[in-house]
């Protein structure tokens, strides 16, 4: 586990958002991308060396429409990054915690990701990221 | 901007949390301190370079109680660190930018810290951290 590989925040509008975190924390956009499939568009933001990553919905029946529409704009998951994903998945299914994805998928910029499940975390929506390869 | 200093999880149960983070992504714990007056048990825990920051309520009515009756247990805040807190305070008041603090106050582990208002940063708690000096 190498650390935090960005912060997921839901909001409305992404370009407000990233004028937003430029004016307040002196972000700057590091990749910008629309993935019809999961419903989202993403901004990735870099404060300092720290990345966060802005998420708004392509429409409102996707999981950051749902989200927005149930808890409003606001951390939505915690990201960390991992040397070997599929090991550290295997890792983690063994040990009997609730995955979300049991096998990696293609995430934004050529990442590969899973998602653990928020109920085996405090509440928290955590993704694995590991650089694709 | 430093860059993220640590992301703040509201949790039930610390104990419980420190162990969940251990078990899930391998977290060592680095700080715990107890603020009374502020109603908060924290402990700081380690994931590969990063800190996350377990927040227990030590009553119903503290900040961490209520954020937990309402909301249930979760992400709370991400944190900042900056150099000079104080000339970062006085940047985000002259752009109106909406503050919960305007002086630094102590925070844990002897860091001295701000919060910006949820409502001037897309619905997070943002906390901007400083070493104490």
């Amino acid at each position: 586990m190498k650390g935090i590989h960005h912060v997921g925040i839901a909001v409305r509008d992404l370009d407000e958002a990233i004028a937003t975190y430029g004016k307040l924390f002196g972000a700057e956009l590091e990749h910008r991308d629309t993935v019809s499939e999961q419903g989202v568009e993403a901004a990735a933001v870099l404060v300092g060396g720290s990345r966060i990553e802005l998420l708004a919905a392509t429409g409102e029946d996707t999981p950051v429409g749902r989200f927005l529409a149930k808890r409003g704009p606001g951390i939505h998951h915690v990201a960390y990054e991992v040397d070997d994903l599929d090991a550290e998945l295997a890792e983690l299914d063994a040990q009997g915690v609730e995955l979300i994805d049991h096998a990696p998928r293609p995430g934004f910029y050529g990442l590969r990701v899973a998602f653990v499940h928020p109920d085996a975390a405090d509440g928290v929506l955590a993704e694995l990221v590991s650089n694709g390869s």
